[in-house]
């Protein structure tokens, strides 16, 4: 079909004000924040309710146009990347929370609303919504699901699929359906709900969602750790969950992540450290005693070099800046950063984080590595230049290793960025010919014209 | 193909002695435990492992027999009835706990094993498997995974999904896929195991499971709470969720059950009561002591004419009898017992119960109605005799206005025993045309002959 003619296809469909196709527009939504990855689309449209996205919907399905659903294009495995051109759907449009059901704890929120606008809207009544990811003050609700988002609080809370209990979907076909809803038990027919959650766009474009709630821990308590060996770190994070405690948030920096992060913000960590561990316990103020207790026994046991407790919110905040900043340091060492998500089952932490150091020695490539040790969900960040080429080489070898490092240990590609384009290459060594082969068949039966985020997750099929 | 050649094929690939084709034997496998569905199978075939799983399903594949996965057969909604004859497909040989992983508190299953054997197999390492269908000591897992299962407590633990992390299973074609795994965080590819997780077996044969442990609660504190209006205990149950409590159990039961109950039992049930309340709540010892407080409270203020205190756990046991014998007590009214599990919002509790009294007496039927009040969760039981084709026709009628009761308030026509057959008539209404469309494709894409429980679920496609 002629660009001309799709543009103005779309304008009868938004309206004129909702369609971009200036050079500079489609350039704005041609990546996100994935590096290495920039195509240009033919148009961005912004459909306003879900009836303007069916009609999208079947008029792409019917002229064979790629659709790629966006929402604030956080995205670190190309998910929401145009690969082959078409219409880039931004659903910003989509930024109503309709409704907060305080007797089933509920909350029914369109899919362009900012996850942590959800919990700023449900904190006066008690409640929180959990999965929070790195970009919670900036990621869509749809980009989370479509991604089944992770965060800092998914070791005892779970992660976004934990908690969506229904969703409106509007099918590449054009049909709108909805799949579970309020109902805390549900097993009438497949589980739509959770195929669609971190389906990455390639099923069908989610609209608004059914979340639950759940009430806000009444007491907290954090602190920070540091191992003078990779072991000690890894075994304190195996005996706290082996003593039978589910801290809400137990992460962990490597050497290279603290030096870094010491180094821009002179916030005195210890840069000899082999590790540190950042820990918080929450619930009822008497088992955050309690358990704070035992996470303390633990870490003297496994030869922590020092525990500071925080002693306020604030003193929290600020133990917690090497977290928080670990990801923006590596990403000022160097022009691109590559931030995986592999995922090892956690007894399997310090094997898979030797593994990376390894790699990282072997091709002379610079890995700073944290992330969420009780999850066995590692983040280890690459930061390197696209432009120069034997340098990319070596970065990707150092991938390979990662990857079939993770995969030999039983673990997982991605732990909470997704496959999109980013993993691709990984994905039959985890998967097997088999289970590609289902996956693609799932694909091809929802969507037969290969129009819905076409070439992620499971690739060309 | 003719039954003979079936059955030496069969043969061929288990041995003679796992194969059952007598017509007693036949007989045996022909129902499960709904009434009014029976179909022999040509042939019942226990297999011995996975690679003989996948022999018999490339043969039935390649001559499009039918195949009927089975568990125990405690099934409630013809889930295994073998509806167009074929293979019953007896799993009760996958019959070993392969693995305990205490690092990661995760267990590896095989199908076959009975759900009681997991508990009781890591009970000494001071851990639980939460899902407990009231079958729990007769149902073997697969059946269990199959169906999603609840019980009792589901409402602050969740259901057989919450615990099912990675699944072995045999496609329609013979391939062998394995799914998710270890790892607590894992969003690479489309989430098979929760799609084959309440499937019914029409989507393949699960062979075994990872399940995820939780450490056992320390404490516990159960009661009950009798009422003179359903309103009164409906609001009652609103408020104790309100109050941000999640108990462990909480269970109600009708006037109708209430009397049958002591009709048989005769241990002093309240029989002009409108409904009882059972309760539990559990975890560390502080926090029942003050959640018990609480709903103390709640009971009161909804004018709960009596409240009883578990004093030992012998004596909760006593409590629970009129719970625990609810059902084999309204079975044994009449010939005939239909035991649904339509599910509503937990708020629309009341309106729901009072939809069942109405359709009760409106068609002149038996209801008791008992159920997890906590997850909206009812089993409205019919008695009746399923010989008498007048009666027969009230209770479908009155059926009719319970599930189109329990659709329009925002539920669900099943919470935790499936679709099966029973409550194939009303799947449409539920999911509409295009819900329906949408879940026949993935059927078709991953059962192309439709050889896998045909009929069930999602009925013919």
């Amino acid at each position: 079909m002629e660009k001309d003619q799709l543009i103005a296809e779309m304008k009868k469909i938004v309206g004129e004000e909702n369609v971009l196709h200036s050079k500079e527009a489609l350039y704005a939504y041609s990546y996100d924040a994935t590096p290495g990855h920039i195509y240009m689309p033919d148009v961005v449209v912004s459909p306003g309710n879900v009836q303007e996205v069916s009609a999208i919907m079947k008029f792409a399905n019917e002229h064979k146009i790629p659709v790629y659903p966006r929402g604030s294009g956080t995205n670190l495995s190309a998910g929401t990347a145009p690969l082959k051109g078409g219409i880039v759907l931004l659903m910003l449009r989509f930024n109503k929370i309709l409704d907060l059901d305080l007797e089933n704890l509920i909350a029914e929120v369109e899919v362009g609303v900012v996850v942590q606008d959800i919990n700023d809207y449900v904190a006066p009544h008690g409640l929180i919504y959990p999965p929070d990811p790195g970009t919670v003050k900036t990621a869509s609700l749809g980009g989370t699901i479509c991604e089944n988002s992770g965060g800092l609080r998914g070791l005892k809370y779970g992660i976004t699929k934990n908690y969506v209990q229904g969703l409106e979907v509007v099918l590449a076909n054009g049909d709108i359906i909805h799949t579970g809803g309020k109902n805390v038990k549900d097993v009438s027919g497949y589980d739509m709900t959770k195929l669609f959650t971190g389906s990455e766009g390639t099923l069908g474009i989610i609209t608004k969602a059914y979340l639950k709630l759940v009430p806000k821990p009444e007491a907290q308590a954090s602190m920070i750790a540091v191992f003078n060996t990779l072991e000690d770190a890894g075994n304190a994070v195996s005996d706290i969950i082996a003593a039978k405690i589910i801290p809400a948030t137990m992460e962990i920096l490597d050497n290279s992540s603290i030096r870094t992060v010491e180094d821009f913000m002179h916030v005195g960590l210890p840069t000899d450290a082999a590790a540190i561990l950042l820990l918080e316990v929450d619930g009822h103020p008497v088992i955050v005693a309690d358990e704070k207790e035992k996470v303390l026994e633990v870490l003297k046991k496994n030869n922590a070099a020092e525990v500071t407790l925080a002693k306020s919110p604030e003193h929290k905040e600020q133990l917690w800046t090497a977290r928080r900043m670990a990801l923006p340091c590596l990403a000022k060492l160097r022009p691109t950063t590559f931030v995986e998500d592999a995922t090892v089952p956690r007894s399997k932490l310090t094997q898979f984080l030797k593994i990376v150091t390894k790699a990282a020695k072997d091709y002379n490539v610079t890995i700073g590595t944290f992330g969420h040790a009780g999850d066995g969900n590692m983040h280890p960040t690459i930061v390197c230049d696209l432009r120069d080429k034997e340098e990319m080489e070596r970065v990707h070898k150092a991938m390979d290793v990662i990857f079939r490092g993770a995969v030999e240990l039983g673990g997982t590609l991605s732990g909470e960025h997704g496959i999109g384009l980013g993993k691709l290459p990984w994905m039959e060594l985890q998967h097997g010919k088999e289970g590609m082969n289902a996956m693609k068949a799932i694909k091809r039966a929802l969507d037969p014209n290969l129009i819905l985020n076409p070439g992620k997750l499971i690739g060309e099929c």
